[in-house]
């Protein structure tokens, strides 16, 4: 696997195209190709933001693979695991030899949160003033009553986060410290959900560079293989949901995947998480198994979830300080497990790690993506 | 194949959701299956016209199918050829046993063209005002100039389309004839483009249930069994090409098609295309061969596109008459080939139909997806 990431940041001049573009030829590079057959894209603002569809093959013609597919694959936030997944298929079915899956986003041209909340229903939600901030409060609210978690209990997800962006030059926010305090006293966005509980506005662009793996020795001495990929998807709405605590999708996909890579939980070296807001950091952890309904957060405050924790998550900064930048997040993790599995993560490093899981979620976990990454 | 068509329409009042969940149960009825475990969506407006993003796992909820795999699949106008690309791989691949892919469009509720206009690229055509007619009237000129065609040379395209539809019950138009002079008569809407050389705003969806080939026969005594899929790029800006004039795109997805099939042309029994506008048909006939350069719009004028003729195209109406509701477009197309090559297109049946061809362009032919279909 051939990696590409562009720093991200709150904000870059280069246009979508070229920041992707960077992120594809860097992979490339990375994997000693000059040529691949199939570019998945994934982008969720750019029809409204940079009033521009049809990005895929958009990017390959900046790229300058003429003639090769080019398609966009898209599942709300979790539209970088969608492009991977079908770069998988696309290989791993012998459809191309080589493939790139791609994701980027520029946030930065306007204001995302209005478009972010269309991943909800139009007519049952955002008419009724929802947005993804808004929902994700209401189900941390739910958490921190139902399960009379401390008010501070998912603090140290953010902490984590923030400690390990700054070792990552791709990360956004790898200038600083942050500590639970810090934490606890940053602006109340959207009660209970405070500034620093959240992923920032920002752009970026990673890419992937995918062979068969009987033929990945011929490119790199690291080969990285993807052991399963899996999509499951839970009712739209998540009030509509029995428990809107517990994420169904992301347990059957994570479940799904485990059984298709045939690993356990506990082979699981790292695990990429989607931690758009630290609530999700911990019903993730419950949904996929690595603790009980109601007790996730602990993980975060026992710091398990370090480095060289039990179950060390965000390792390179996660959503919350790498940054979000939606389409092309799920590209980064991949990049960032990559890093990880051939010991390449530097002062991050995870000690022998085995197996990456990374997940991402559409909505409030509608549609949720896991990979699991080995060597 | 199953396969499920909701009619044509100028507006519909049912939501989008709805319009696709009818598409997605009545191929399911068709092909006696209650459940499949991926769904692949195509749409291309709703971002902009129904606030909504996120539509595959919308769907898949209305639909019922709780827990499954639910994708959105893009290429601008290409979308629905896209989504059922990813069906057949995943379904080829052994991925799941079952997919449905779906397309769903609802252009009535505001204005499209300026949206329409977003696969063209934002940075160097919209913002010097470029749109996608405006775009495909620059080719017809080059076109009629060009080769020296008599300014109604492109008109049956029109006529053979309204001519099909007529007997087409899905089909927007089918309650009118349509004569050459109603066409050379018909107001210009953007020089040299008239109305009746135009597809119309509709609204639809439509829908095809896949799976694997050896197990069809367990569902449905009239396989129609998918022999070929593929996509590829051209320049995304037609006036980069060296000749604007020849689709590099369609040329190449069809001849990779008929490898992958073990087709010749001569095999083509009829061809769906993309006559979104009269001169992308004699522009399509010519890329894959069917015609010389320039002369694609004699097997117009001579009716060698009529049920009887050489190489019958938009049996059913096509883009034209039946209409094209973007992101159903494609499986439209699909339902429509699977009712010739299983006898089933009564009055408009093609004689002895063995192959159907079909393809789909996203942009001005800059994104071309090409499907074989056989029994």
């Amino acid at each position: 696997m051939g990696i590409g990431q562009v720093p991200v940041r709150e904000s870059y001049s280069q246009s979508l195209r070229k920041l992707a573009a960077t992120a594809v030829l860097q992979a490339m590079e990375d994997a000693s190709v000059d040529r691949v057959e199939a570019l998945f894209a994934s982008n969720m603002l750019g029809d409204e933001l940079q009033g521009q569809k049809h990005i895929a093959a958009l990017i390959a013609d900046e790229v300058g693979l003429r003639g090769i597919e080019a398609l966009e694959i898209r599942a709300a936030m979790a539209s970088g695991a969608a492009a991977l997944r079908m770069a998988y298929l696309t290989v791993a079915s012998g459809t191309a030899d080589l493939a790139v899956a791609v994701g980027v986003e520029k946030m930065s041209e306007g204001v995302a949160a209005p478009i972010l909340a269309k991943a909800l229903d139009a007519e049952k939600e955002q008419a009724d003033g929802a947005t993804m901030v808004g929902r994700n409060a209401e189900i941390m609210r739910l958490y921190l009553e139902g399960y009379d978690v401390p008010e501070d209990g998912l603090a140290n997800f953010s902490v984590n986060a923030h400690r390990n962006a700054r070792n990552n030059r791709n990360a956004m926010f790898n200038d600083r410290r942050v500590s639970k305090r810090a934490v606890m006293k940053s602006r109340m966005i959207h009660a209970p959900i405070r500034l620093l509980d959240s992923s920032p506005i920002c752009d970026g662009a990673a890419a992937v560079v995918l062979a068969a793996s009987d033929e990945a020795r011929a490119y790199t001495s690291f080969p990285v293989e993807i052991l399963a990929s899996s999509v499951a998807t839970d009712r739209f709405r998540a009030m509509n949901r029995r428990d809107p605590l517990w994420l169904e999708a992301a347990h059957l996909s994570a479940h799904k995947a485990f059984r298709q890579a045939n690993v356990n939980r506990e082979d699981v070296g790292l695990f990429e998480l989607h931690d758009a807001f630290s609530i999700l950091a911990a019903l993730s952890l419950e949904a996929v198994g690595f603790a009980e309904p109601g007790e996730g957060w602990r993980l975060g405050a026992e710091n398990a979830i370090r480095l060289r924790g039990s179950i060390p998550i965000s390792t390179m900064g996660g959503l919350k300080a790498r940054g979000h930048p939606i389409g092309a997040t799920a590209l980064y993790q991949a990049c960032e497990i990559t890093l990880q599995l051939t010991e390449r993560a530097d002062k991050n490093q995870v000690p022998n790690a085995k197996i990456g899981l990374m997940q991402s979620f559409g909505g409030v976990a509608t549609t949720v993506i896991t990979h699991v990454l080995g060597t």
